[in-house]
């Protein structure tokens, strides 16, 4: 049975595609649109100040009436981090696996918008329907639980999106992704794959979770009578779900740190997806009534990220942790790439303290590599390819793979982020684009940071900033205080109170020539000082401070 | 004969231990001091605006009557980078292999100081004599031609320092480390290895620089019809050497780019290390008169360095290549930690414009793996081992191989910068410190921005600033005009006239208690000023930009 149609469906990515984060994907035939994940990506380098980055839902708002439902594929923060911030905007009833439900829900009352939100928790296999759409969830593994694909039965075919996912045939909880059933949609007829395309440069495949939790057991095993410390992602729960495994079997007590992992390990605990023994949690500040060598610390920090536990303790600036020599440290994670220099830096501080870090082997990718990739394809046998979830160099690897899999290569699309895609059986074309710009958020401001604060938060973070002030009288415009110079982060002023002597001087010229000339014009005299100052500047330091002008009158 | 004495040598190390880059050490025995390379180091993440890091040479100058001279180990930047800005201060007279010194010649006459420094050619084999030192210079692999260790004969011992070192009984250029040498030294008794830590999380051994060129030729071979474009180190003559040479059997031109190697491959021709045969080398405008499957174009930027050519190509504002769909990529190096961003983010450009990237197998390390160190240690048998040359994770690695290889933990020396070693037959001891912080150079200021600069940069990246202006009467101290409110990198000021008119709101009513108070400190008004803005903006915002309150007084 094919549900087919000669109108075709348009699939619109609203963010995910240049950047890794920030997931989200219209998708809309006539009356409907459904919209897949709905996630945040954390500011380039370039973005000073930046906290996070938002989609850009301009489109969604335009066609708000249309929008039936917001359905979501797994709980980490670039597929579900901006719902607070777009569910303000657009109320949209949310669809999600359990676990997936209970993260999204501490986010709602974090921003204590929950009361307005319309929730409804799907099992693995269920069907729902939204407008002209039906959308089945399908089991996949993942580095979280309760991951799910989506098979999105649209009147012009069939869409198979698998989220993030990888083939676990051994997971630590749940069961291996459903397979059967991807198998079994492939048959009826996969109008079009979208599917994860993060580990497409790596051949063969993914290791099993379970993998990790092996060398948990040898680690334990080899550092008997030392305390541990594991880093991992606040989110895997399969992870610290085998580090307590591992913990409880070797009789250690475990203390779990930092703010993000306690919450989610505490919202896995509720709903049914850790399991812990009894008497092996243990409050942090109990962790003193123990030996060192029963217990172990579950922290967040794995990234080397600032003011997260790990780094606080290597910093010795963590409260209630400090290192001992002799202290295990195991980063259960790889970095991701920019983070690495954040990372060494830890484990350089870790060391010092005389702590060994074991840093490699005890991670595994939650993402498909490329035999499970043509895996998909073999079971789904797609019409059309449309790689997601990479940056360009991915979806470029991914489409060649596509190709490889037997798709003409006609029917494989790079889409860019705010790309309007047509779909059917007899179309496969971008006829538009919708607005679709990250949107920044500093602070409580979303969207009031735009590129020209960035360029002069760069301006001032490279050279500093130099302030001109002069009071001059009204009509005459005659000085009457100043010139005054005020610097910040351009040189230290003691060192240089002869070259600030000599702003002054050459401030002091360039207002005299504008009296000379009668130039009255503010914006002229601001000018002038500026031109004169910089190029000074410039000729003595070789730098090119941001110069402010300022003049008032009385 | 093993040179010995019953008083010990110093060696203090001036930077370089820390952090990678920098590279300094003084060796000191009465009246005579010789000083090991003289890097500079590129700064940080949170050195904002700053250009690169040169050692503090404080201690030298201080005693720079007993200085006989610096010795260069090979010619890479974190070794010889800040010779130019520490020569303008010690003049001291340098001792280098031919190619190193020809590199070196390069930075002195940009810097317009050649003439006032001493300089001498030295072979491998040769041995000099500086004040109470004879220096032998040995023979080894590197990333770069002509690269040294350093036996140094002291009347408390022999002190063997490798420099940056690899084994390659295959090398392009020249040939293999004189292992010979190495052991014979070892049979007279060396009393200390300083050996590099780069690579010593590796085990096994560095593949030898001439797999590089079987892979060029095979990627030569398969990509005939194409035009190859190859990115590489600057300095690493041999692997332009190994690029010519496929270029030549392939029947390619060769265009080079990228201002700092065409300076070392013009450097590298003129000594005789580099081989060309006649009519290879094109002009990069005369690429034009040939089909691009006959040119092959090696260029910097292979870090992602952003105004490195290869940078410029790829995001399309380099003024004579523009980047050809079809066109062969080749990244022949690995991304140094903290590039990977960079590196992905031009690969990403690259590939949106059509080339096809090639990322993997086309580099090897110039650093020894675990083997190598093993076999140096086994060749040189020192009694105490002092490692060098990487970060602190990399220092403790090395320092526990060193007790695998039979040397006695309390042998063994994490030092750290600044420390002063003293180390004779029966002694081993860090006695003192000297200054040793990194300089920090920013346009032509050397040592003028320190931490309270650094800091202002930091804070002004991330918030921004305000400035409040008021002028004053003098003695009543009313307000004559103002407050006026000026901001940079704060918030887009068109989105929040209304928070900036509330922001003078806070300063009026501020200034107006001020007043009420009879407050006339100019310091208590602006506190009070900034107090009351600050608070406000937290509220309102949930940001702190840098709040400068400016007081005229008329």
């Amino acid at each position: 049975m094919k549900i087919t149609n000669n109108k075709p469906v348009k699939i619109i990515p609203l963010g995910g595609l240049e950047q890794i984060g920030m997931n989200i994907t219209a998708i809309e035939y006539e009356d409907s649109i459904v919209v897949i994940d709905c996630g945040l990506s954390f500011p380039e380098d370039e973005m000073l100040g930046i906290d996070l980055v938002i989609p850009d839902v301009t489109y969604l708002k335009e066609n708000a009436d249309k929008i039936k439902g917001l359905v979501i594929t797994h709980g980490h923060e670039d597929h579900i981090g901006a719902i607070p911030y777009v569910e303000k905007e657009l109320n949209m009833p949310i669809y999600a696996t359990k676990l997936t439900m209970g993260i999204i829900d501490n986010k709602l009352r974090e921003h204590n918008i929950i009361q307005n939100v319309k929730r409804k928790v799907v099992r693995h296999g269920q069907i729902i329907n939204l407008g002209c759409f039906r959308i089945e969830f399908i089991r996949t593994n993942h580095s979280i639980a309760d991951a799910a694909a989506l098979a999105i039965y649209t009147p012009a075919g069939i869409i198979v999106h698998t989220g993030d996912f990888k083939i676990d045939y051994t997971p630590v909880f749940g069961e291996v992704i459903d397979l059967q059933r991807f198998a079994e949609i492939g048959k009826k007829g996969v109008l079009a794959l979208m599917a994860d395309s993060t580990n497409v440069e790596r051949p063969g495949y993914t290791q099993s979770e379970k993998t990790v939790g092996r060398t948990f057991d040898h680690l334990f095993d080899d550092n008997k009578d030392r305390r541990i410390i594991i880093a991992t992602f606040a989110s895997n729960v399969d992870r610290v779900q085998q580090i307590i495994n591992s913990a409880y079997k070797y009789g250690r007590k475990v203390v779990v740190e930092g703010r993000s992992m306690v919450n989610i390990i505490q919202t896995a605990m509720e709903l049914g997806y850790i399991n812990i023994p009894d008497n092996t949690l243990i409050d942090i500040d109990s962790i003193k009534n123990y030996p060192d060598e029963k217990v172990v610390l579950i922290t967040t920090g794995s990234q080397g990220e600032n003011m997260a536990a790990l780094s606080r303790i290597a910093a010795s600036i963590h409260q209630k942790i400090s290192i001992k020599p002799g202290d295990v440290v195991i980063f259960s994670s790889n970095p991701i790439p920019g983070n690495e220099k954040a990372v060494f830096k830890v484990i350089n501080e870790l060391e010092m303290k005389g702590a060994h870090v074991i840093f490699q082997d005890t991670h595994v990718s939650g993402h498909a590599c490329q035999e499970e990739l043509k895996l998909m394809y073999a079971l789904t046998k797609p019409k059309y390819s449309i790689p997601v979830h990479g940056e360009y160099r991915h979806l470029k690897r991914h489409a060649e793979l596509a190709v490889e899999m037997g798709i003409p290569k006609e029917n494989v699309k790079i889409l860019t982020t705010g790309d309007v895609l047509e779909i059917s059986e007899n179309r496969f074309k971008v006829v538009g684009r919708v607005p679709a710009q990250g949107i920044l958020v500093d602070g409580l401001g979303v969207g009031d940071v735009g590129n020209i604060v960035l360029r002069d938060r760069q301006h001032l973070s490279q050279n500093g900033l130099i302030i001109v002030v002069v009071t001059l009288e009204k009509h005459s415009n005659q000085i009457l205080a100043g010139p005054d110079i005020v610097s910040r982060g351009f040189v230290y002023v003691r060192e240089s109170e002869s070259l600030l002597d000599d702003c002054r001087l050459v401030v002091s010229e360039a207002l005299d020539e504008c009296l000379r000339r009668n130039t009255t014009d503010w914006g002229r005299i601001k000018g002038s000082i500026k031109d004169a100052l910089s190029e000074f500047l410039w000729k003595r330091t070789k730098r090119s401070p941001m110069i402010l002008p300022i003049i008032s009158e009385v």
